[in-house]
């Protein structure tokens, strides 16, 4: 059965921030045509009126099975709560824990709009198996490490288990290769991963230069600074989603712009953790592809890109003095079409046109903050300064509606919460 | 009719963050019993599973009518924004108009848990008007300005409307002289109103040092900076809420301290006018008290205390480098308890106490963003970090059920919209 968004007025994230106003039809996976059109008998209609819909969001840089993790311990200083209360609550962390998790995550995620999300975490098996139930689209990338002195062990179980998991659930899942950085991977074993890029094709996902000492460490250490000492592990020469990237020299910052390394600005994140402010302005200068991530539930505390998306800008203007730093559009293409680039999926996802796969998002307007809206009154700043998670109304992913009416089609909530608290209370 | 809050968790913002399981009885507009108590016959029950209470919001810096700009002419440099954007439309604002953009300001902000706030517009008439069928608790500042000559019949018709209205609507509105910014008002102006304030008891509300321009205007002008200038004139030897407050030297701070004046925390419009980052750290050890405002909606977008909460902790915590310069309930009496204190309310609102003022916020916790909550998992943190304004359930104002499952009692939402639309679109 067809889906036929009717009457709507949409922002395809194709233009300079033009809305239009039309019908969207979903046939199977994907968007079949859009505009001036007509319902065909059987189509399953949603009504547009007081909506609009853009395109699902990206969320470029996750750690979903850690709203397991929400709030946990806090209120200690970072190395130590990292140290004494995270790694320990995750050793003891079971499948079933990575599971409930990640359909948390899923759940909290679809209903605040994102239809798509990176994330790097321990077991990708239990995020297939949740997103089978979900209906999220996922790029996965198992944790790599090789301080334990298994890392090889890792690296051959995440390529085993990429080759036989791509393209499941009807093309939703996807795969990186996810070192967890440069700290806690040797030089070799970068190099092995490099290597397994080489061969296989898989992108690379991967945390730097969140600190300051991270950089210090990777001088001292190696001699060079972070993106320097990564590229020559011969990791930038392939696919690359930099998380944070908040403290980089000019030279960094030149050779991510002429390697296209995608930076992955996770504002909520790194102000909580006080770990710096990105370096927008200066990454775009250089050309560096900038997309959003929410981090983990651990660090934000939750997992929504609406708030990322308003937090980016408004960090942006107030860090670089300027009220232009950033305008709505380009906030928005972060976490909309620059977040589906910097995952390789923009032939697919990340717009609203003809022949894309259907991730789309419908935002109830009936909103005080929505109004008043005419055309000196910017819908556009509305939806960046004033959009709330809470407006999403609807939500599509690969031609499904998996959100409706602000409920999860697939999910039983209630369960999921008594589930997540029984095990909770556990640890 | 009595109201019985039943078996609820409550955070009553008395103590360093303990929440207390009970009930809260509320008779006429005070709470009369919490605990360990039991309903009587004919109480109206609000049940309190999955949900929590918290004091109601005190949002310390608005525009209320400004909703009508909201995202108004944007894209502009500010200076260009204001003269030939703002300052037209405001002057073909009607009566009608600023009831409108109260009322819609009113709806939202109580549907965001804000129960009452501190405004700074033209026209208070208007806002009693809109506060009469919200039933909002307002402390109004009519703008006072003398550039245009017609200063002194402002500040007559100001204190005549004080005297009027002080306590109107069963004691929800009270009010304060409203000197619009020290660039705005004459030196002699401003010591006729710290003389009027003298007179009547009145406190003062007016903007301080948002922009370093207005420090450079200041010191030109005066020979003085903004604080010792103000003091100079003999304003702060009375109750001062400072909005902005952000370029302040170290001798400014300390005046500050000394003179016990309120600084108010626009951290949103801050951002979004690239005017600069608020000296929270340094504010706070010279004693000044903090609270939090949401200022107008043309540059903010919204008025979303939920929001200004979390942007200040994630802010304070980057700008200060330090992830412990905030905690969660430090920022959460800032958008309550501390309020109250800056408006001088404190007697009767910002804590749940017997024998206060009902203004009460009930949470659905019923959300993936609050779970797990364990005694580890912290719900303050969650409350800080994770809340969004639409898990506001149910608020109280005076006594009285003002928002009653995400709608407002008193206001038909679809006719405002088709209202304050028809209106708009003749700006």
């Amino acid at each position: 059965m067809a889906i036929f968004i009717k009457d709507i007025l949409y922002l395809p994230m194709t233009g300079r921030g033009e809305f239009h106003h039309g019908s969207i039809r979903i046939e199977g996976q994907r968007i079949t045509a859009m505009g001036d059109i007509v319902p065909k008998w059987g189509d399953e209609i949603i009504y547009g009126q007081d909506k609009c819909a853009l395109p699902g969001f990206v969320n470029c840089h996750t750690h979903a099975a850690m709203t397991m993790l929400r709030g946990y311990g806090e209120g200690l200083p970072l190395e130590q709560w990292l140290q004494d209360v995270i790694r320990p609550a995750e050793n003891s962390l079971t499948d079933e824990d990575f599971y409930l998790g990640n359909l948390l995550a899923h759940l909290e995620m679809l209903k605040s709009g994102t239809t798509c999300y990176a994330d790097m975490y321990f077991d990708p098996g239990s995020a297939i198996w949740a997103a089978e139930t979900s209906g999220i689209r996922g790029v996965l990338g198992a944790g790599l490490v090789d301080y334990d002195g298994r890392g090889e062990y890792y690296l051959r179980e995440a390529l085993r288990f990429a080759k036989e998991h791509e393209n499941d659930l009807e093309g939703r899942i996807h795969f990186m290769l996810a070192p967890h950085a440069l700290y806690s991977c040797s030089e070799n074993y970068l190099q092995s991963i490099a290597h397994a890029a080489e061969e296989t094709g898989l992108p690379i996902h991967i945390h730097v230069a969140e600190t300051e000492i991270e950089q210090e460490a990777c001088l001292r250490n190696h001699g060079k600074r972070a993106l320097q000492y990564l590229d020559s592990t011969g990791l930038l020469r392939h696919k690359v989603l930099a998380a944070h990237m908040v403290h980089l020299d000019e030279s960094e910052m030149e050779l991510a712009g002429e390697r296209g390394v995608s930076a992955i600005h996770c504002p909520q994140s790194n102000m909580k953790l006080a770990s710096g402010i990105f370096p927008h302005g200066e990454l775009k200068k250089h050309g560096v592809p900038i997309a959003l991530g929410t981090d983990g539930a651990a660090s934000n505390n939750d997992l929504d890109m609406v708030e990322e998306m308003r937090t980016a800008i408004l960090l942006q203007k107030v860090a670089q003095k300027d009220a232009d730093a950033l305008n709505p559009y380009e906030a928005l293409s972060m976490a909309t079409i620059n977040g589906a680039k910097a995952l390789g999926l923009d032939d697919e996802i990340g717009t609203l046109e003809v022949g894309k796969k259907a991730d789309i998002n419908i935002i109830s307007l009936w909103r005080p903050h929505f109004y008043p809206r005419t055309e000196r009154h910017s819908l556009l700043s509305h939806l960046v300064y004033c959009m709330k998670s809470g407006d999403v109304h609807t939500v599509i992913v690969n031609g499904k509606i998996i959100v409706r009416e602000r409920k999860c089609v697939n999910i039983d909530e209630g369960k999921l919460y008594q589930e997540v608290q029984h095990r909770a209370a556990r640890m």
